[in-house]
C-alpha cells in the first residue's frame, strides 16, 4: 500500500498570496489569536495529524466498516481513537464553533476539514455534530444550548440531520414524520422513519442529538409546514441531565459503493409511542406556516459548500497516489526514443496529460472553494454591513456551483488516476479504486447535482432581477481583463475572453427562450452550471497564473518554490487551453437547442 | 433488487434490417443451418437463458466472489451450474469453435455474449476457453488439436492467456518468464511468475490450459523473441491422458474493483523445476525470432473487440435498470405544473437527458461492434478474397475504436445511471453500484486504451501510406452524404457534414505536424481517437435513423414497434446535436496545440 501523500503548499499560496487572509485575520474575531504567519504551522500541524493519525485508520473505514447489530451500529474499533485525537486536538466538532476563542476563521478551517477529509473521507462524524451544533447555536433556546451545545462541540455528544424518508429525497415537503403537542411546552411526540441518516448511530459517542424534520400535527402540506425538533438518542432532561433511551431505533444499515465508515442509518422514531423531541424555535404561525425548512437550509447550505470540499480532497488523494505511482513505474520506452532504455511512465506524454487533467482541475475546484470560504469569512465576522451583504450574495451563487462541479468532477478526475496504475488501478490494494467508490455519494446527497443547477439557473440567475448574476459575472470580467497583458498568456487570455463573452451571449439568449418553454432550463440545467464553473474556474487559474508569473521572476530556477509556481502556470494553461473549451461546446449546443430529450416519447427510451 | 430486463430489439434491427446479414447467411459456412428467420428464435432463446439462468447468479458473482484457499481457487457455488448450462446450451466455449456444425456468424455470436455479458459480465470463463481454444486452433499441430481442442470447446477443460508479469504489463516485450529445451522436442521447461491472469484458477473445469509466453533461452530480446506455449496446470500426455500436477501454483488473488467473480490470479510457473509447456508453432529462427507475438495477436484482437462489447452490455444493463427506476420512482413536480401532482422521475427533463445522453452513446457504440463484427464475418467466410482483405483492413481501424471508445463512455454512462437513483445509486442494493465497479477494468485491459490511441493513430492512420484510413473515412463521408436530405434530419446532416470536415482538417494539419514534433501524437492520441469514434458514432446512428424514418412513415403509431423507431430517431438526433459537438472542441483544441502537459517539469506536478 502506497504511503499517504499530501502537501499544504497550494493552500498556503491561496492563504497568504492569493486571497487577502490579512483582512480576514484584522477582524475582531481573529485580531487577537491569528497573524498571517501562524498560517503555515496551523496547516502543517494539521496536516501532519491527518497523515499520521487519521491516513492510517482509512483502510479499515473500508474494510471492516460499520455493522449493525442487535439494533446498535459498531464502528471500526479505530475510530475510536481518531475520533478522541480529532476531539482533544481541535479538529472535532469544536472547530465549528462560533463561540470558540480559538475559532479558525473559514479560510483555514477549509484547509483543516480538507487534510482530514482527504485522509479519511468516511470519517464524517465529528463534521456532523459540529454542523448540527452550529444549527442549535443559531436557532435553538438558551436552555437548548446550554444543555446540548457543550457535550457537542467537544465530541461527547454526536449529531445527525434526519431528513430524507424513503419515499422523499429531492421532495423533503413530502415527508410524513408527525410531531404531536406534549403537555410540556416545547417537547413533542415524535412519529415518523427517516432513512439514509449519515452518523445515524454509532458507538463514538454516549449520545447522539437527531436534529428532524416533521409535520406538526395540522401545520400546512408541504416544506413551508415542517418543524425542525432535537429528538437525542438518549432523553436529555432540560437540566442536562440524561433520561431514558428515546424510543429512536436502528432498523438498517446501508450497504454501500463507498464511505463505508460513515454509518448511514435507517432509524424508526417512536416505534413504541415513546419518543420526544424539542421543537427549535417557533411552532407554526396562525397560517400554519413553519420555520423548519428555513433553518435547515443554514446547516444544508454549509453541508453542499462542505462536499464541494470533500470532492477536492478526494480528487487530490487520488491524484497524489497516481503521481508517485506515475514517477516509480517503469514500462515502455519514450516516444522520441524508441531505442532507448525504459522510462518511468511520468515521461509519457499521454500520462503527463491525464495528471494535468487532475492537478488543473483540482486547482480550478479549490480555487472556487477557499473563495467561498473567504467570502464565509467575511459574511461572518466584517464589521461593514453592506460588505456581509454583497458576500452573501456571492456565495449564494457559488454554494450550487462548488456543490455540483467539483462532484460531477471527481469521477472523472479519479478514473484518470486509477487509469495511470494501469491494471493495479482495479486492485483495492492500491487505494485510488476506494477514492472512486468514496466519491460517487457526493453527486447524490445534500441536493442532487440537478438540484444544483436549478438552484443556480432557476432561482441565482434570477435573484435580484438578475443584477446580482451580472455583477456576479462582472468580478470574472475584471479578472480576465486584469490580465490582458500577462505575459506568456495571450492566447489564454484570448480564450477566456471569448468564453465570457459566449458565456453572456448563450445567458441573454436562453433567458428569453425559457420565458417561451420553461422546459429549456431544466433540460440545460445541469450543462449551465459546468460551464458556468469553467467560466469562473478558468477566471480563478489566470489569477493564480498571474502571482505565480511575478514569482517565477523573483526566483532562481532551483528554489524550492520555483517548481510550484512552474506548476501554476502550466495549470491555468492546461485548464483553460484543453477543459475551458468544453464551454463553446455547452454554449453552441444550448444554442442549436435539440429537444429530442423532451420530444421522446416515454415508451420509445 | 429490481429485476434484470434486457431487450433483442435493437439487435433484431441491426441484424436484420441494417446490416446485410442475408449476404453472412448465405456463404457456405451458414447456408445450410441458417435463414434469416431463425435469428429472432436464436436471440430470444439466448436472451431469455441470459435472464434466467445467468443473471440470479450475478449478486453471487459480487457478494461472494472468488476465494484462494490452500493453492486453489474456488468460485461461488452458483457457478458450476451455470457454467454447466452455458457449455450444454450451445452457450459455452464451443461458440468459439470455427469447425463447429452449427458455427454461429460473429454477428449473431456477438448478441448472444451480450446478453450474458449483461447478465453477469464477471463470468468469463467459457470466453476464455473458446478464445485459447481458437488459438491452438490457429497455430497448433494436428496432434495439440486433437488432444486439447475437444476438451475445451466443451468446456471440460479451461484455458487462460497468461501474459502478464508484476514489472510489465503494456511492455509486453520485457517479460522474463523463460523455457529450456528438454529432450522431447516441442516440450520445454518452464519458469516465470504471471499476473492478472484472468481465470486462471478455478474450480469449474478439471484441467486449465494456459498459454503462456515465455522466451526460448538465447531468443532475441523484446517482442520478438518471444514464443507461445500450452501450459496445462496437470499435465497432459501426448496421447491426451492426464498426468501430474504440472508445477503451476495459484500463489494470489486479486481483491479488485469490481469483476470479483472472475479469479484474477497470480500463478508461479515451475517453482520446483518440473513445469513443462508444449511450444506452439515454430521455435525461433536462425535471427533468433519467435513466433509467440504474432500469435498472441490473434486472440488479443479478438479479446479487444469483446472487450468493447462488454462495455456496451454493462451500459446498456445500467440504462436498463435507470430507466425500470425512473418509471417507477415519484419525486417532484413538473416544472410545467409546479402546484400539479408529484410525478414519476422520467418525466424530469435532468433524468431525461441522463437517459438519453446513455441511450445515444450505447447504440452508437453498439453499432460500432456489430459494424465490426459483420466484417469479421467477412473475413472468416466470405469467399472473395479481396473483400476479405478489405474487410480486414477496416478491422484494423475499427478494433482500437471499439475498445476504448465505449470502454471510456461506459465509466460515464453508468454514472448517469446511479445518478437517475439518487442516493439509491450509491447503495448496492441497486445493481446499477456493481455495474460501475465492473466496468473500470475494461479501460485498463487489452491494453490500455491508450495503447488503443496509439495503434489508430499512429499505426492504424498511416497504414498503406494512409490509403486504408481514407478509404476508412470515406465510407463515413458516403453514409453522410446519403443522408443529405433525410426529412427532420437537416441540422443533423449539417453537423455530421462539418464534423468529417473538421475531422479531415484535423487529420491533414495534425500529420504533418507530428513530423516536427512526435510527442504531439502521444499527446493527442486519446481524444483523437474520441473524435473519431464520434464521427463514426454519428454516421451509423444517422444510417440508423433513415431506415427508422422509413420504417415510421409505414407504421401505424399504435403498432408494438412504433416507439422503437421513433427512439431510433431520436437517439441519433441527441447524439449528433449533443455528443459529436464535443469532436468540434477536440478538432480546436488539437489544433491550438497547447503544449502545456510537456513543458511542465515533473518536479512541478
Amino acid at each position: 500500500m502506497a504511503e499517504f501523500m499530501y502537501s499544504s503548499r497550494e493552500h498556503k499560496f491561496i492563504l497568504k498570496e492569493w486571497l487577502d487572509s490579512e483582512k480576514i485575520l484584522n477582524f475582531d474575531s481573529f485580531k487577537d489569536t491569528f497573524d498571517l504567519d501562524d498560517i503555515d504551522m496551523i496547516l502543517d500541524q494539521a496536516l501532519l495529524a491527518a497523515k499520521e493519525v487519521a491516513a492510517p485508520v482509512n483502510i479499515d473505514a473500508d474494510r471492516i466498516g460499520c455493522e449493525l447489530k442487535d439494533g446498535k451500529v459498531t464502528t471500526p474499533p479505530s475510530f475510536k481513537k481518531l475520533y478522541k485525537f480529532m476531539c482533544e486536538n481541535g479538529y472535532g466538532p469544536s472547530l465549528h464553533d462560533p463561540d470558540d476563542e480559538n475559532r479558525l476563521p473559514e479560510i483555514i478551517k477549509y484547509a483543516v476539514l480538507e487534510y482530514f477529509g482527504a485522509a479519511i473521507p468516511s470519517f464524517d462524524y465529528p463534521g456532523m455534530s459540529g454542523g448540527v451544533a452550529r444549527l442549535i447555536h443559531s436557532f435553538g433556546t438558551e436552555n437548548q444550548k446550554k444543555v446540548f451545545l457543550p457535550k457537542m462541540y467537544s465530541g461527547e455528544w454526536g449529531g445527525t440531520m434526519a431528513l430524507t424518508e424513503p419515499h422523499c429525497g429531492s421532495d423533503v415537503g413530502e415527508i410524513t414524520s408527525t410531531a404531536y403537542p406534549t403537555d410540556t411546552p416545547g417537547v413533542y411526540k415524535i412519529k415518523g422513519t427517516k432513512c439514509f441518516i449519515t452518523a445515524g448511530d454509532h458507538d463514538l459517542t454516549d449520545n447522539i442529538v437527531h436534529l428532524m424534520l416533521a409535520r406538526i400535527e395540522g401545520a400546512a402540506p408541504g416544506t413551508k409546514g415542517i418543524s425542525l425538533f432535537i429528538v437525542p438518542k438518549i432523553w436529555v432532561n432540560e437540566d442536562g441531565s440524561l433520561g431514558e433511551p428515546n424510543d429512536v431505533l436502528s432498523v438498517g444499515l446501508e450497504h454501500k459503493l463507498g464511505m463505508k465508515g460513515s454509518a448511514t442509518v435507517m432509524l424508526d422514531f417512536g416505534s413504541e409511542d415513546i419518543c420526544r423531541g424539542y421543537l427549535v424555535g417557533n411552532p407554526p404561525d396562525e397560517n400554519n406556516r413553519a420555520e423548519g425548512m428555513a433553518q435547515m437550509f443554514q446547516m444544508m447550505n454549509e453541508a453542499r459548500q462542505g462536499v464541494g470540499s470533500g470532492a477536492v480532497n478526494i480528487a487530490q488523494a487520488a491524484y497524489n497516489y497516481s503521481l508517485q505511482y506515475a514517477k516509480e513505474r517503469i514500462q515502455g520506452k519514450a516516444i522520441t526514443n524508441p531505442r532507448g532504455p525504459r522510462v518511468r511512465i511520468v515521461e509519457h506524454e499521454d500520462v503527463r496529460r491525464m495528471l494535468m487533467f487532475q492537478k488543473s482541475i483540482i486547482e480550478a475546484c479549490r480555487a472556487m472553494v477557499f473563495k467561498t470560504a473567504y467570502l464565509l469569512d467575511l459574511i461572518n465576522d466584517s464589521p461593514d454591513k453592506e460588505e456581509k451583504k454583497w458576500a452573501d450574495g456571492l456565495v449564494g451563487i457559488n454554494t450550487p456551483i462548488i456543490k455540483a462541479y467539483p462532484t460531477d468532477m471527481v469521477w472523472q478526475t479519479v478514473a484518470e488516476a486509477i487509469q495511470i496504475h494501469g491494471g493495479y488501478g482495479f486492485i483495492e490494494e492500491y487505494p485510488v479504486a476506494q477514492y472512486a467508490r468514496d466519491s460517487k455519494i457526493l453527486s447524490l446527497y445534500e441536493g442532487t447535482n440537478f438540484i444544483q443547477s436549478l438552484d443556480l439557473v432557476g432561482r441565482k440567475w434570477s435573484q435580484n432581477n438578475g443584477q446580482l448574476f451580472v455583477s456576479w459575472l462582472e468580478e470574472i470580467n475584471e479578472t480576465i481583463g486584469k490580465n490582458k497583458n500577462l505575459e506568456g498568456f495571450e492566447r489564454e487570455y484570448e480564450i477566456m475572453t471569448k468564453a465570457k463573452d459566449s458565456y453572456r451571449q448563450m445567458l441573454n439568449e436562453f433567458t428569453s427562450k425559457i420565458q417561451e418553454d420553461i422546459r429549456l432550463m431544466t433540460l440545460f440545467s445541469t450543462r449551465i452550471l459546468h460551464a458556468t464553473a469553467m467560466l469562473w474556474g478558468g477566471s480563478l487559474l489566470l489569477e493564480h497564473a498571474a502571482i505565480a508569473v511575478e514569482k517565477l521572476k523573483e526566483l532562481n530556477s532551483n528554489h524550492a518554490d520555483y517548481s510550484f509556481y512552474n506548476g501554476k502556470v502550466h495549470s491555468a494553461k492546461f485548464y483553460i487551453r484543453n477543459i475551458v473549451p468544453d464551454l463553446f461546446k455547452i454554449c453552441e449546443v444550448i444554442k442549436d437547442g435539440d429537444t429530442s430529450t423532451l420530444d421522446i416519447p416515454e415508451e420509445a427510451f
